[in-house]
């Protein structure tokens, strides 16, 4: 046994010599292999839309070659000139390094070369950016931070390993030695901090590494990216894979930050997977890669990305990251359902897998991408909450006409998480109808903050009554500390879809002390109109009294409230002194009588929606504008209202949104204007809860949702007289009236 | 001679009772005629989109015959069931009618047939609807005002005429004695007022009842219908014709109400021309129908109308009423222009001239419409004012992409005119800019004041300070008389389109007493980078010192301002008491020192816009949003900023506008997001009117307009030293500095 033992042993050290030992330079051979090369020259003698997107492609560049060539000395933070010229010729240089592979025409090579050289001239020369942040951890030399320097060295090692074989030695030698090994242990051994860091800063500097080290037979600098500096495995590539992202492929961050994530992984695993085929590193952890591209597409409605977190609401699925993933994913699976997005995406990538996706789509082989209603985990192991999507739309329909409803009992997301833990977002014939503020920022743009994150974001954007969540004492989920947060994350009790709908329910104690939030949310479709219901049920419980405010931030036109609202008509003042609540004109209050209170918007998508609550009387509700203390007009104007109960220990909002009719007025016509609701019943008892809704034509259904941790095969409950049986989480049942 | 005479009368006269003779009836001959129906039953056989809107028309009458025939008794005002119920009714009679002649089943036109005798039974049992206004003039019976009553006569004699073939003697008996006749009695002779009356009102109850006399040999409801009740010319068709639109076939009430009005023109038009072609009604007028046509095409930018006056802003070119205008215009005169819009409408109308829409568009026969630049004559002679519309756009690129620039010194428009002289707007990149607030209406929502024109249309949408033109004293144009602006009009100085843009001056002394408002706008591209610059200088002449408001409503996020501005952060008052001014909410103020004055926003077109103004140091800025005294929020939010001049006896605002920049937040890049505008200079002496431009670069130009009432032939002028020379109303200079 022990022979064997020793045996086995050393096969295994010399499987892992050779797995670890990099492989003599072939170039290219990071995302684009020589293979790939091959059959893309081959493509562009055609017409189909890859040889389309290289002809435009090398006009772009051929205009861009055209102007003198500037690397100028850095001076401007981003936004500003030298920030963007650095940007644009790390782009320009991998772009002409494709031409130049696809044509091989010497002059594309020969500018990359000249722009390298002038870049190993510039980069002893200076130091640490003019423009970085006093005592920052990771200032850069090209750029203000090192991120956009990882960035760089992405683009710009593979532009270098593009047009290596053109090379001369000299040349090869000064921008190896002047250039890109500097670049390299700059963004490695001179910032440890950040390049071991579990953060989408450390994967730009890892991928930038180690394919550095690919390019320049450096197989320390791989095995440090994968493994960290001191290859300890605590850092670097694969911790942050096992760590940055959930079983299910969810990034921390939520999917704004998730699309801009993805690049460095896909980019550094197809490099990998080309130089080290035998590392299998897309069935790394179950294939999480793969995961975190289709959970990106998952992410989004009608092309946009849910906008939860520091979010620019217009960023969406053809993001150029998630081209770049999508195109991977195809090449690795090809899958023909990603060929629907890649169709939306309406981008051609210049590499192999791009020729694929091409090919495929040249042939007409897209078939539709399957939005499914999932629960995805949070947290390195999947289990610190989830952030929930369910979606629904009638039958033949594409899903984006159709609703989807977004609750977040997800962690904390970082440093650019919101405090809105169990808020939630709904989603209807294409449009936002519940909103998320998402990023008070206006990208790059120098008047506003010199387009980073404005002070609104923090006193504004991230604080809970900009979001649908509850806040209580006027004070924001774990008193707006980012720490704090990341400390705690709320529990998912549940979730399950059937071809009813979806229901979920979670709850975190830890947002206010000694107070428990508690929520469960909805989306069925009625069973014979198949007219969609999104219910809404958020307890509260404390020990002492407390003031609890439910706001709900609406996208559209009040058309109506069923109470009476006092407006605020001569004068507007804001509705408190901070969190948020600053920022929030109180434009009109009301005290709806006990019953129910509807608020009827309309949508720009021509759909009335009417939010239907159970109030106790004493309840007010509150109509809010933003735009207060906001004396440099950095906010967006929107709508919201807000269910204030006031010296509470325990109190449960039950509401139900409700979409109908048309409003059509190019064509002149308008369509049950008027929620269809007439009555409003809810119970809980032993876990069960109830909730009856009656129509106005009489017709009455029943939402059984069991609550108990270790569901039983069967719940049978008994409700004004009939017998109910379900075998499920919930049912919606259609109520009998009995004659 | 005498003899000839006679015999020449003689002749006229029997020329004249041919031609006012009503031919023996054929059916159907109205807009569709016998001869069109064998074209349309050869065409469904085919698979061309003819066919493919027949197969889609015929499965929606099924669907609306499978449900039961519900004729109600009238009860409802507009929105409500039995409105809009009698409204589906005649839209189904019509489209069973089609179908009935298309595929020759007489199920269609049993349907039709049942239906017009339930209507013939339940017509005579009742008296005028009860939810008609008290002491109108103008009530119908089946609706609650006799305007949908003569739509519903409209549509129904269409349809009878089209079954009248299939219909049993004593069913076109009952029909004819118990509903038609009693229904174009009651329009006619029953509503005098109306019917006479030159107003769209008017005209679609001469189309009705003159159709009802071509379908039931009632020569003298023809004519009546053409010449008023009593024949007299003073009133009807053809009056109407003369008045309502100006040469240049622009409608009094703007666009929005030009394209409704449109309708009863075009069918009736056609009816006349079908039944007597010897009228030759298309060339009545020089054509002005036609005219009419393309003038309502005219009046829109990407798609959608000008929304000047009472006008829904949704409202666009694939409205029903042009698409059937656009089908007529193209059935006389085959312009391949016309199938560009109605490529855009999409829709196809099953008529003989649907057909050849139908036919032209399949074998793609489409040809770019051409947008031009205009000014639109307002007034029956076309000369009370006019409606000027510049546009400009790169080459090669649709008119949509580019510039639109709407200036409107045009006459009041009637009932649904607003205070607004000399307002204008601003269109760019398919986006409205500079915005005309509309309508204050949810059209046909019964909650927002029973989809009716809100209160605020009144008391808000109407007045001045709602639009961008020169306020007085706080008091709207004609004290916002309709009857005192009805009697006015702007005077249009001059209009001038050439290679380098368009100019147009107008002024009005009428609007405020003793106080003369003149404004010049300009639409111009600068001559090397072709860069768009729109020009504004508005000045005010009174007798004695008045506070001049000048108001720019924009659509946008505002970036920056040239100078500090003092928000009102903590609370917010309304601008003023009445006059509109009650509905803004002052959201900050400024006084910027002398010099430039610059504001910049972002539109949602991703494009920056910054307003530039020469200011004194004595001019005010007010920053408003609408909102205040707004109980039932039945105003959109929306802001704008109002230059305010105070104490003043004259004053000359003098601004420019230029569009720049990009802002790409899901591609991540900003380009040029500050004004390149460095100096601008102004002056006015003998007529002659020059602006110089100065921009960061350097570079600078001069606009030079010459004001001379009889321009000369050449205009000779010296400016700091140089000698400058033009030939038409304006010239744009480069200029070139001397070294």
């Amino acid at each position: 046994m022990k022979a064997l033992h020793q045996s086995l042993f050393a096969i295994a050290t010399i499987i892992l010599l050779i797995s670890n030992c990099v492989q003599a330079k072939q170039s290219p051979n990071l995302v684009i292999s020589a293979q790939d090369v091959a059959m893309m020259q081959a493509a562009i003698k055609g017409d189909g839309s890859f040889a389309k997107t290289f002809i435009k492609t090398k006009a772009i560049v051929d205009a861009q070659m055209a102007l003198p060539m500037s690397v100028p000395t850095p001076a401007d933070g981003g936004g500003g000139y030298t920030h963007e010229r650095h940007k644009k010729n790390y782009q320009l240089m991998y772009n002409a390094g494709v031409i130049y592979q696809l044509s091989q025409n010497n002059k594309y090579a020969d500018y990359v070369r000249d722009m390298l050289l002038e870049y190993a001239e510039l980069y002893p020369s200076i130091g640490l950016h003019p423009q970085r942040k006093v005592n920052s951890q990771n200032p850069g030399k090209l750029f203000w931070q090192s991120l956009n320097e990882a960035v760089w060295l992405v683009y710009t090692i593979q532009a270098y390993d593009l047009v290596h074989d053109s090379l001369a030695d000299d040349d090869i030698n000064k921008i190896e030695q002047q250039l890109l090994r500097p670049v390299a242990i700059f963004l490695s051994e001179g910032q440890p901090s950040t390049f071991n860091k579990i953060h989408n800063h450390g994967t730009w500097a890892a991928a930038g590494v180690g394919m550095a080290g690919y390019v320049m037979n450096e197989a320390e600098w791989v095995e440090k990216a994968l493994y960290d500096l001191e290859k300890s495995g605590k850092g670097g590539f694969l911790r942050q894979l096992d760590e940055l992202f959930s079983p299910q492929g969810y990034y921390n961050e939520g999917p704004y930050y998730q699309r801009y994530a993805l690049m460095p992984f896909i980019t550094f695993a197809k490099a990998i997977n080309n130089n080290q085929p035998e590392r299998n590193i897309f069935d790394y952890r179950d294939g999480v890669i793969l995961k975190a591209i289709t959970t990106t597409i998952d992410l989004s409605y009608n092309g946009l990305f849910f906008p939860i977190n520091d979010a620019i609401k217009s960023k969406g699925i053809d993001t150029i990251e998630l081209v770049n993933g999508v195109t991977i994913a195809y090449g690795l699976t090809q899958d023909s359902r990603l060929l629907d997005i890649a169709r939306q995406q309406g981008q051609i990538i210049l590499t192999g897998d791009g020729l694929k996706v091409a090919k495929a789509l040249d042939a007409g082989r897209v078939t539709p991408y399957q939005f499914t209603s999932t629960a995805f985990g949070d947290g390195a192991d999947g289990t610190e909450g989830a952030f929930v999507v369910m979606r629904q739309h009638a039958d033949g329909e594409p899903a984006d006409k159709g609703q989807a409803l977004v609750f977040k009992p997800s962690a904390q997301g970082l440093g650019h998480g919101h405090f809105d833990k169990l808020n939630w977002q709904f989603y209807d014939k294409g449009a936002e109808i519940v909103s998320d503020y998402g990023a008070a920022r206006f990208l790059n743009v120098e008047a506003k903050y010199g387009g980073r994150y404005l002070p609104e974001n923090k006193t504004y954007a991230k604080q809970t009554i900009a979001h649908n969540t509850v806040v209580v004492d006027e004070r924001s989920h774990f008193d707006a500390s980012t720490k704090l947060g990341n400390q705690h994350h709320p529990e998912l009790l549940f979730f399950k879809h059937t071809a009813q709908g979806s229901v979920s329910s979670a709850q975190i104690d830890t947002a206010y002390q000694k107070v428990n939030l508690h929520r469960t949310m909805a989306l069925v479709k009625l069973p014979d109109s198949g007219e969609p219901l999104a219910f809404d049920i958020f307890g509260v419980k404390g020990d002492e009294f407390h003031q609890i405010d439910l706001p709900l931030h609406y996208q559209g036109q009040l058309i109506d409230s069923s109470f009476a609202r006092n407006a605020f008509a001569k004068s507007l003042t804001p509705l408190g002194n901070s969190n948020g609540y600053q920022h929030l004109w109180l434009t009109a209050q009301a005290r709806p009588e006990a019953g129910l209170a509807k608020i009827t918007w309309l949508n720009d998508n021509g759909s009335f929606y009417t939010h239907t609550a159970i109030v106790d009387g004493e309840t007010e509700v509150l109509f809010t504008r933003t735009g207060a203390n906001d004396p440099n007009f950095n906010l967006r104007n929107e709508a919201a209202f807000i269910y204030r109960k006031k010296m509470s220990k325990a109190h449960r909002f039950i509401s139900v949104i409700e979409p109908h009719g048309v409003y059509n007025p190019s064509k002149e016509f308008t369509l049950a204007a008027t929620s269809k609701i007439s009555a409003l019943n809810y119970q809980f008892e032993d876990e069960l809860e109830l909730i009856k809704v009656r129509l106005v034509t009489g017709k009455q259904y029943l939402l059984a949702i069991n609550h108990k941790e270790h569901l039983p095969a069967k719940t049978k409950f008994s409700y004004q007289g009939t017998d109910y049986l379900f075998s499920d989480r919930f049912h919606l049942f259609k109520i009998i009236t009995k004659q």
